[in-house]
This record gives C-alpha cells, sequence and structure tokens, in this order.
C-alpha cells in the first residue's frame, strides 16, 4: 500500500508505520482516497535526533532569518490557496467561503507575517541589562517544540502552521508538528509550503518536521523524552489531560488548550432594554461553525424574570429556525450527543434539538436549569457540549448568582451584557470579579465568539481551560513567551552573548529595560 | 501547654492544633524554650476563606498602598533588627554577623523596597493596548497564594518576609504563609512586623496570615483547595515534588525551588593560566554558610590533565584546611551524610572528609569521579549533597565533557571558566550551548554563590531546579509574574477598567505596549 510520505529529519521519506488511516468525507461519512500512515515509535526518534540538532542550529541562526522564514510561508501558503481550501474544504466539510478562503486563510498567513514582524522588533524576549553588575538576560528559546493542533481549525490552529506553530518557531525552537487524523492532506499541503520557505530562508531545513498521526502512547513518549522541551495541545480535555500529567511527571512546560464554556451573564437591567437585540447575537454566536468554536457561549446565566422566559423563548425559536450544517466528523456527533445527555441527565431540561440528523448533522439544542440545579451538580452542568447545544442557567437572584460564578471552572471568556444607564453597575461591581478570576478574557456588552490576534488578546484562561493561567495561544508578543526559558548571562563576555544583550541595540528597534528603564538606546561600551 | 498564637484572619490568635513542637539549637542539638502549634486543618480552613475574601479586596487596593505596605515592612523589621538576628542566630547557628545583620537582613529590606518601587512604576505587568479593537490586558492578582519557605535563609526566603512573599504581595496577592519549622521565633517576629505594617498600609489585616507547621497532608489539602490560586516553595526535591504533583492534578501554577548542582566547567586554558585562584574561589564558594546555599557549587568538570590533578589537589588541602561550623540542623547533618553515601556507592570516589562531627557538623568532603563512572550512573551521580560537600568529575576529552552536559539535570546555575586570551574559545563554542539549555543563569570566570537583587537576575532554570523554566524566584520585576494571570478586557467599559489600562496613564510612569509600540503616553480619549 502507498501512503503519503513523513516530514522527517529534512525531507519526505517514507513512515516507518505501524498502520494507516484515511480521512473522512464529514458531510458523507466516506472515507477519502488518500492514504496516510500512523507513525511508529522510530519516526518519533528520528524527529527527536532530528531537533536536537536543529535546536543547537536555531540558537545561532539571526532573526532576520526566522523572520524571512515566517513571511516566506506566508507567501507560500497564498500561492497554494485554491489547493489548501479545497483539501480543508473535503476533510472537514467547513464552508469555503467565507470561513476557509476569507476569513481562516488569511487569519493564518496574517498570524505568521505577525509573528515575523515581531521577531525582528525583538523586544518579546524582554531583554533585561544591570549594567553595573554586568547581568543580563532575556526569554531565549527553550528547545524543541511538539505541537498538537486540533480537529476544528485545519489552517489557524494546524499544528504546522497556526499560532502555536508561529509561536515556537518566532522563539528559536524547532517544531514536531502532530497533525490533527481529521485533515492529512491540508497539513501535508501546509507542510510542503513550510519546507519550500525552509529552503529560502536559510534555515535548517529540520527546524519543521511533521506526523500525520501517532499511536497515544507514543505521543506520552516523546513529550516525557528527554531531547523535548515543551509541548502545546489543543483539543480535548481528555487527551490534554493525559499528555499533561506525562509532561508534568517530568516537570516540562506544556500549553493546552482544552475546553472551555464562556459563560455569558446578562443583567437585568440589559435584557429588559435589549432582549431581543442579545437573544439574536447568543443565538448566532452559539452556532458560528455550528458552535464549534473553543469561545462558543456554551453557559448563559440569568437572573429568573418575565423577561428571562421572553429571551429564552427568543433564542429557542432562532434556533429552531436556523440552517443545519454537517458537524466536523463523526466523532464529534456522537460526542455531543453523549454530552447533551449527561447535561439532561444532571438535571437540565431540553428545550429543543438534542436529536442526531441525517449527513453528521445534530439539531441545534437549547437546554435550561435552575441555579438550585447547577449547583447541586456544578462539574455535570459544566459538561462541555462541543457543537450546536448551549446551556442557559436561570438564578433565582444575584446572591444565586455569585455562588454559581464561584462554582465555575477556569473558563476562556466570559461575557457580562448590562444596560447602558448604568441601573446594572451595583451588580455588575458584586459579580463581575467573581467572573474575572475564572476568565482569561472578560467581555462587555459582546459575545466571545470574536479571537482577534491583537497584542493584547489572552485566548487562555485558569485550568482547566488551560495548563497555566498566565499564558495565552493567540496574540503576539504573548504567545511567544510560552516557548522561551529565561536566560540569565552573569558576567558573560561581550563577544558571547546574544545579540540582543549585546551593548548595541541589535536593530535599534528592541526595546530592552536597562538599569530600570525601558529605552532603545545603546550601552556606552 | 500555652502555644505562640498563629496569625489567621486578620490577627493573632490560638491555633486549632494537632500537636505542638520546638525549634533545635542546631549547635548544641538542644531544644529552645518556645512551643510552637502544629495548625490542624481547621486552622487551613479559616486561612483559605479569609484570604478569598482578601483576594477581593486587593483587587480594589491601589499600588500605593501595596508599596506603602512593602516599604513599612521593610522599615519595621530594620527596628526590630537585633531581636530578629538573635533568634535567627538560635534558630540556625548562621553567624550574626555579617551573614545575619550585615547581609541577609539587608537584603531582605532591600528586596521589599525594591519590589514597592516596581508597584509603583507600574510596567511590570506588561500593560498592552489595542486601541482600534479596545481590547487591553495586563498581568494582573491571580489569587490567594501559599508560600513555603526553607530552612537556609530566615529572612530573605522567610515565607513570610522574603522574595516569594514580596512578589506574591506586590502582584496584589493575600498570601498564606508557612513558615519552616527549623525558625518558628524568627518567622513569628516577622509576620509581626508584617501585620504592623498592614494596619499603617491601609492593605485588608488578612492580607497576610502565617501558621508555624502543618502535617503534610494538610499541606496536600491546602494545595489542592479550589479557593487557593497559586504556590511557592522553597525546600527539599522531595517535599517539593509531592506539592507539585497535587497542585498539577489541579492544574494550579506552582513556583518550586527544589534543588540544583551548579556545575561548574573549568576549560584546560583557564586551569594553566589561573589554576591556584580559580581553585581558592571554588573551595571558598563551596564552604560559603557551609555549602547550604541554592547555588553552592556542587559539581565541576575538569579535563583530564596534570593540572586538573593539581587543582584537585589544592581544593581537597583547602577544604582540609578551612574551619567547619554547625549546619543548619541535625535533618541536615543526617541527609548530607547520606547524599555522600548515595555518591560513593555511585561509583565517586572519596577524597577528603565524608564524616559526621561533633556539635551538627560535617568533615568538609570532596569526592571524585570519572566521566565514564558518570554517564555509566548520572542520576546516582546528580545527587544533590545539601551542605560542605561537593563532587569533582574528571573527563577524558571534550567529547566526554560534552557528553556530560548533555546528561545533566536542570540547574539553576552553570558556570564556564576559560583563559583570558581566547585559547579555550572554540571548547566554549562547543560546550556552552549545551549547559546553556540547561540551567537558569550562565556565568563566565565566576563562582555562582552571589545571588544579586537585580532585575536581570534568573534565580531560576529548567527542572528539578525549578517546576518551569519560564520564572524566577529573585530580580523584580520578573519574580512578580509568578503570582499573576493574564487578564484581557474586551470592550470593556472605561470606569470598569483597571487604572493601569485606562486611557490615562496613572502616573505618568508606566510603560505600555499601545498599538504595538512602549510608550509612557496617555491615550487620547
Amino acid at each position: 500500500m502507498s501512503y503519503h510520505p513523513v516530514l522527517l529529519a529534512g525531507g519526505w521519506r517514507p513512515a516507518q508505520a505501524s498502520g494507516s488511516f484515511r480521512a473522512e468525507n464529514p458531510a458523507t461519512g466516506e472515507l477519502l482516497p488518500d492514504e496516510f500512515p500512523i507513525s511508529a515509535w522510530a519516526d518519533c526518534e528520528t524527529a527527536l535526533a532530528a531537533a536536537t540538532q536543529a535546536a543547537y542550529l536555531l540558537r545561532q541562526t539571526p532573526p532576520a532569518s526566522i523572520a524571512r522564514f515566517l513571511n516566506g510561508f506566508a507567501d507560500r501558503i497564498e500561492a497554494r490557496k485554491v489547493e489548501l481550501v479545497e483539501a480543508a474544504h473535503a476533510e472537514t466539510a467547513l464552508p469555503k467561503a467565507p470561513r476557509l478562503a476569507e476569513v481562516e486563510l488569511p487569519r493564518t498567513t496574517g498570524q505568521l507575517r505577525q509573528a515575523a514582524a515581531v521577531v525582528l522588533e525583538g523586544s518579546w524576549a524582554l531583554p533585561t541589562i544591570d549594567t553595573r553588575l554586568n547581568i543580563r538576560s532575556l526569554l531565549g528559546p527553550i528547545g524543541p517544540v511538539l505541537i498538537f493542533g486540533p480537529n476544528n481549525f485545519p489552517f489557524a490552529y494546524n499544528g504546522v502552521a497556526g499560532s502555536d506553530f508561529a509561536s515556537a518557531i518566532a522563539a528559536g525552537n524547532p517544531v514536531i508538528a502532530k497533525a490533527h487524523p481529521c485533515h492529512p492532506l491540508t497539513s501535508k499541503l501546509l507542510a510542503e509550503a513550510a519546507c519550500a520557505a525552509l529552503l529560502e530562508s536559510g534555515l535548517p531545513l529540520t527546524a519543521v518536521q511533521m506526523l500525520y498521526h501517532l499511536a497515544p502512547e507514543d505521543g506520552v513518549r516523546c513529550v516525557t523524552d528527554r531531547r523535548l522541551s515543551a509541548i502545546g495541545f489543543t483539543g480535548s480535555r481528555a487527551a490534554g489531560l493525559k499528555l499533561k500529567a506525562a509532561a508534568d511527571a517530568v516537570g516540562k512546560p506544556i500549553y493546552l488548550e482544552m475546553s472551555s464554556l464562556n459563560p455569558v451573564l446578562i443583567l437585568p437591567g440589559a435584557l429588559a432594554e435589549r432582549g431581543a437585540k442579545i437573544a439574536e447575537e447568543l443565538a448566532a454566536s452559539c452556532l458560528l461553525a455550528s458552535g464549534q468554536f473553543c469561545t462558543s457561549p456554551g453557559l448563559t446565566v440569568l437572573i429568573a424574570s418575565h423577561e428571562a422566559d421572553n429571551f429564552i423563548a427568543d433564542v429557542k425559536a432562532r434556533l429552531e429556525g436556523a440552517s443545519i450544517p454537517p458537524l466536523l466528523g463523526s466523532g464529534v456527533a456522537r460526542n455531543l450527543a453523549a454530552s447533551v445527555e449527561t447535561l439532561r441527565q444532571a438535571g437540565a431540561e431540553l428545550l429543543t434539538g438534542g436529536v442526531p440528523l441525517a449527513g453528521n448533522r445534530f439539531a441545534n439544542t437549547l437546554l435550561r436549569a435552575s441555579g438550585e440545579a447547577f449547583l447541586a451538580a456544578p462539574e455535570q452542568l459544566q459538561t462541555e457540549a462541543f457543537g450546536n447545544a448551549s446551556l442557559i442557567v436561570v438564578v433565582r437572584d444575584a446572591g444565586e448568582a455569585a455562588q454559581v460564578l464561584e462554582h465555575m471552572e477556569g473558563n476562556l471568556t466570559g461575557s457580562i451584557y448590562s444596560d447602558t444607564r448604568g441601573g446594572d453597575d451595583p451588580l455588575y461591581a458584586q459579580l463581575a470579579p467573581r467572573l474575572r478570576a475564572r476568565v482569561g478574557r472578560l467581555l462587555n456588552d459582546k459575545m466571545p465568539t470574536g479571537v482577534a490576534v491583537t497584542a493584547a488578546m489572552n485566548h487562555g484562561g485558569p485550568f482547566p481551560a488551560t495548563g497555566h493561567p498566565g499564558f495565552t495561544a493567540v496574540g503576539f508578543p504573548a504567545a511567544f513567551r510560552r516557548f522561551a526559558m529565561l536566560q540569565c548571562f552573569d558576567n558573560v563576555r561581550p563577544h558571547r552573548l546574544p545579540a540582543a544583550l549585546q551593548n548595541q541595540n541589535p536593530h535599534g528597534s528592541t526595546w530592552r529595560l536597562i538599569d530600570g528603564t525601558w529605552s532603545q538606546q545603546n550601552i556606552p561600551s
């Protein structure tokens, strides 16, 4: 049988395979024609050895070369846009336009180019210099990084092209990408573009490697291997927690994005003032990409009232009237059905939907629970129903709302809608600090589903949304810092220092904390 | 029986004790007169509940009040200097002068005052503002922090006064300190000073709490309690790993400083040029505080030569001729003897010392192993012998040196001595990148035992020296960032933003990344 080759140790080569697989057309359930290998441990071994060498070479590579690679990679992706969109559509059933061609692909190339600009500017590493003691430090490369990409963004979070990839390379590290088995051909095309860009940029060819699929135990073995320095993972909580346990046991940084309900709290004044408009926003946000966004609003909290009941009826009607595209894969549909069942068992009432439909689809689903029910089973009622389903929790009063927020797990986002005339402000003051402590991004009067790729973005949050509340997966320069270690140089001779720590500011552009003051100046020699 | 009270929920009160203990005079082994409680879980419960409330109050406390507390605390410590030095000397046997009175106490007050200045300046939180999208973020308070202090620095790393404490408070978090049972009276005096400073500063009185001692299982239970947000720990690897496992299982940030051999690599040119001077530096560094520093040089690597043999003989003679003060406690002496025995069993030859002496002392100890022996048992030969013992590994050649470095665990520091005329530079180029990847602070021509409290310091490093290579325990502002979470405010109304993210720069002093450029300017409203 002929498989697609893997990208290892500087080139495409036949895999040492333990088996093979084909991706599924989610809309029909039929297997796609291309056959891909499941790599055996021998491929991981090759990747780890090559990445170790690449890490030493990359430490000597100037930031300009890394930036050239990132920009060139973006160009190469654009040059193959038609092919990429075709492949991703076949493998994910996501619409070619606007989603894949006009939103996700430009976002991906935009991320790579933003990362290139931030690498060149250089301040991301927080270079810090104490001239009197001649102690200097910065955030420097951590070493080989393994990146697991998710199923829901074939371009923008792909292990070989997405934000984790851009961050790890930008920080000066080689990447071993583990593609998601839902979209292997898309990943292969992206890896080909990366390869071409490597050749042109002067980076070691071993700086980027890719495997399509692995046995779970080999994934764990890679994570614990002493040659690997850090891990990026986007995917399910179950898989993420297994990798986290393995990484934790050997004290290795692992950055996970696992699950999030993205609670939306709608205060009474807002409901009275503009309930219909918010209902429209909530329904639209829930159904974006069939709810298969990490920031999909899975849990809304309302204080019981006549307006709250009207609001719920309105959202229900909107969900019932909306179209139902296929989900990303048959696994997603199965998990969604199981999660909705868990919510019902835990005391949530099914208002609409809850049933699988032909063509790998699931009826748009809305559930309702009381604050009392939530507080009786907070863990079960925070089960993530990844897909087009959402739960509304109706609490008795502000005090119960506070209790619900205090029992909330860590989330990527939390939104609060309040009236525009300040009537909700006392309630906001009481509840916002509780939500603030449990989310990475706090929104006002806005649904969480737009994740802007910008410096101030935080696409992160407390456990179990991620593994560490200090970091973000989206937004440069902050996202780079996940794949860096703090490197101090104490009395190190000038010619041995990294360029960013030498007396001369490398391009004049880098901000450095010199003797307590941020500055772009050179240090007099 | 009358115990000293604990500092809980805003004041001194009798402990809910499961037992009691007395500290030991390390020089005589006799128990000191004061009786201290071992807190039962009820005290932890009280502390966690009070810290939760304190966390909400601290979020509304202006940075100026936090700075006032840190400065006032430093003043109060100085006012009680004689008493503090007396207590610490009785409990640790460390010399009153210069060590306690002239070095460690001023370092401690200096840390608190530096932290105050950095809080006021405000840039540590990396405020980031995208005006076009109105997305703003900063590193904000993470919530209640539990700090475990170590035995070896009764002031500068004390859970209720040291660098972890200053960092956690500076970042806006309440602290629950777990004092080290080796120096409870010192800790009580420090906590009294903290209390007095709280009263004057306007901080909630519950912002600082302290327990003297806990059952290990209650420590673990605290770590996993949902009301606790982060943990700082300095101590033994065994205790640290237990707490780390507990924190990891619930996805909670824990910053550990556990153990470090601080390898010193002396290249042949340096040995030929100034071997005697380096031998003097090494012996002095090994014996500083009887080797009871986290940065004590526990492992030296030499390439075999006649000069190397002379160097070893020189170090041995210096250790044999040096005085031998008592160790910090009988536990330290027992562990040191056991570690030296482990090293011998693993193939290290005892050159001198290796025997316990009267008065809780241990003979100054030097061991030697070949590179081959090291590579045959790298784990055992990296056993930390905390105290006045050190191992020299003599490798065959540069290739074997590279292998030894590649088998090195994570360390706080790594030093390389090279000749002053560039003869060692090729060897440096080959070996330094390998050491760089395994240490937090790389030194040239300098022993690791001085840890300057300065912005560029990194007192951190890869596992198992710490739990995460991106952070430092010493040096502000970087050390603050351990006890912070990334907080994004997306479309949040202006009056609800933290001061550092409002259009007006709070004091005009804070550097903020505004639309990609670092600036101290206001944003036009």
